[in-house]
């Protein structure tokens, strides 16, 4: 299995476990490349903590930057399994995070190939290099699944 | 004095001493306009707590939400002392906000009327009423002097 592979398949046990706590099934970690680690993990927890900004991917951000005593992760990757809302892609800007891989693309709430599209705006002062679509269909059933059995 | 005037007064307050402790002298309130009360008053803490997220505003609604036992303040207002960023912006929106009100504009970063112009996105599902300009030179005043003392 390719590592980015891998770590998406790390991302997505997270989205599962999101799932279980009955939490928008979204999972995210992130990776330091160079020594083939992962450096946090997580999912999605608003419910849990009564916070809108507690996505997968804030809270991996959160979590690497408690470790390693920094507001910035400069070659660093993230991994999560959907395409990150416009809070989440400015979140990774700011970190400057290395390269982005995410699983399934979201039309109605994403802001990285979707809506604002953030990284293409002349105000965003670092993108990471964005690789979309990784083990897309597997992050996408998990979502469908999990709003389909709430109708 | 009006009352937004004094609760922007508020987050004035709050910017200062965030450049007190050597943070972008940004500060924002939370307030229950019904009751006429602050809810929450933050200022950016990004350095302090190594974290890319900490941003008045985020702060604010965070603490706001923990106080309040939900992920969403419908009804409130949020007062703060710059244009948002994007990420503030969108969770802002997430947070379900009655009111925004900003005193200076931000054409390098700000996501309100800048940059992405994160209520006017299709893909935003909650854009408050917005108010900017509110004692824009007392918050204009703050960052400059701040900068230029770091250069």
């Amino acid at each position: 299995m390719a590592p980015f592979t891998s770590y998406m398949q790390e991302a997505l046990r997270e989205a599962r476990a999101a799932a279980d706590r009955d939490e928008t099934p979204v999972g995210a970690v992130i990776v330091d490349p160079a020594r083939d680690e992962i450096i946090a993990a997580e999912g999605n927890r608003t419910r849990e903590m009564n916070d809108p900004t507690a996505h997968a991917e804030v809270l991996a951000i959160r979590s690497a930057c408690a470790k390693l005593g920094s507001e910035r992760l400069p070659g660093l990757d993230l991994y999560v399994t959907l395409e990150p809302c416009p809070m989440c892609a400015t979140t990774i800007s700011f970190a400057r995070i290395r390269r982005l891989y995410f699983g399934a693309y979201d039309p109605k709430g994403g802001g990285v190939e979707h809506g604002p599209t953030i990284f293409n705006q002349p105000t965003c002062h670092h993108a990471p290099e964005t690789i979309g679509g990784v083990s897309e269909t597997d992050a996408a059933v998990l979502l469908k699944v999990f709003f389909g059995s709430r109708r």
